[in-house]
């Protein structure tokens, strides 16, 4: 799994920034793109990538601010109008379903494909047996969510050397063994299943906030995962103008981190206002509180390891 | 005046080509800019050029399909972000207003200036003393719009110079004169003040039209305009492929300018599917029927003489 960012920047695009979208690519995993968020342009940011938009199973928007729905419309023909004929599911929040449905409709858009528009509440809003998707609200002024990806755990694989130095011959008895079964040999043996399956692999946890102020259902949102990407809209010095606009600060973000115990934190959302020298001393802010942190930039690719 | 490309590829956008819009430059004229059209990232286009947001008075839409509206929300949320405070209007075809008007409700962006909307039928849609714009209706399944953009004609200059070689003193009389009033002199002379007044510059016509089959409200539309904005989807050959999706080729395009004697043909919205040397085929096919044609590109400015 990578983390690709397509848009970093907040409020408006920017040349160096365009408005949020990030991609969940999974394509080893589930042969899928999952996005979070859709900001104006994200199709065209996409087009500057090898992501292909009929890979693309579906899109998760924290809230709906422009800066974060309004390249929706354009990427659902777009994925349409290039062949994609799979099936692809809109999760968001109250709202959304009328965006989209208004867009099409008025635009004379129809889909190829079939399109699923699910407005969410807080809880889990996707499950199956790859991942689960739960979904909490943040402080935002309007509703905003934040998204826990988590893998699920990776079963143990089956130790096919040490069976053989053990001189068990391979059968229908190796797939009994995987599963955990006790089986009996020809030659009479008893072989319990356990020393010959490897530990399961604990599935990644990844967490996307949408905008907010700090909050503890982010840090409910973020515990233990692999990644937490979290909005830094102001340096540390305009903490108040941060309160006062329901966003965060590069600290802010980083005490979230470090209350949830995530490994590593990705800055983004980041206003134009910070220019390349500024962009320096917001990442230093935040590395003061937690070290695992980097910011974000458009086509940023972040591996889940 | 100039038309400044903003967007000039057809249906979605491509690395070459932005989804249309176009800009009708009148700083000097009225202090203002107009759009054509508004497909998604117009306002990224926007970056890489001088225009400004808040300088934007109207914004006309030809139709309503996604590649010509989808940068709507965004454009009139950045322009006010940006600080532009004076009032804005948009024509468009009926399903204008739900469109936008779904679009800033949902994402609750409050506009810092006032919004008109307008939803247009066939005829004049705005005159002042400087412009009249005059819709007529095409040919393009929905309803598609052609705009004609007809500057007032400018009354003549005072020819002061010429006074002064008549030994007619400055005074009043003049604005009299300039005026077209006859006037008496204290020396007892009459004036007839045509002699004395240059004669009016006839103002400029740019017809703009939105996607559409050869027609021949197109050649009305368009009649001796100065300048011809005119799609052409398809190259000659394809003429059936355009006829089926109410589009346009390069040669039709050039018998409605010969049709209409427009003096200037400016091509847009290009396929994607002609890629650099075939651009140079589509000019020649249009080239062969009308000889003042040029192909049009993202950034072309094109001035109104
Ligand atoms: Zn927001
Ligand atoms: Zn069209």
């Amino acid at each position: 799994m990578e983390l690709l960012f397509l848009g970093t920047g907040a409020g408006v695009p920017a040349k160096q920034r365009n408005v949020t979208s990030i991609a969940l690519k999974m394509l080893n995993e589930r042969g899928a793109v999952w996005l979070i968020d859709c900001g104006e342009a994200t199709q065209h940011q996409i087009l500057h990538t090898t992501l292909k938009p009929r890979r693309i199973e579906k899109i998760f928007i924290t809230h709906l601010h422009g800066d974060h729905i309004f390249g929706l419309p354009g990427l659902l023909g777009s994925r349409s109008f290039q062949g994609g004929t799979g099936p692809l599911t809109v999760y968001g929040p109250a709202g959304i379903r009328a965006f989209i449905e208004t867009a099409l409709r008025v635009s004379s858009t129809h889909l190829q494909y079939p399109l699923f528009i699910e407005e969410i509440e807080e809880g889990i809003v996707f499950e199956d047996s790859h991942m689960a998707v739960t979904a909490g609200k943040l402080d935002h002024g309007i509703d905003s969510y934040g998204y826990r990806f988590a893998e699920k755990d990776k079963a143990g694989e089956l130790l096919v050397e040490k069976l053989r130095a053990d001189h068990i011959p391979p059968g229908p008895i190796y797939k009994q063994i995987k599963e955990g079964q006790t089986v009996k040999l020809p030659d009479g043996r008893i072989i319990d299943p356990v020393p010959y399956i490897s530990d399961p692999q604990p599935g990644k946890i990844i967490t996307v906030l949408g905008d907010t102020r700090q909050c503890p259902e982010a840090v409910l949102l973020a515990k233990e995962a692999d990644v937490l990407v979290h909005e830094a809209t102001f340096n540390a010095e305009n903490e108040k103008m941060a309160r006062d606009y329901f966003h965060s600060t590069t600290v802010q973000a980083a005490e979230t981190a470090v209350q949830a115990g995530a490994k590593k934190l990705c800055l983004t959302h980041i206003s134009s206002r910070y220019i390349k020298e500024e962009e320096q001393q917001l990442l230093k802010e935040a590395f003061a509180r937690f070290e695992s942190v980097i910011i974000a930039h458009d086509f940023l690719e972040v591996p889940i390891d």
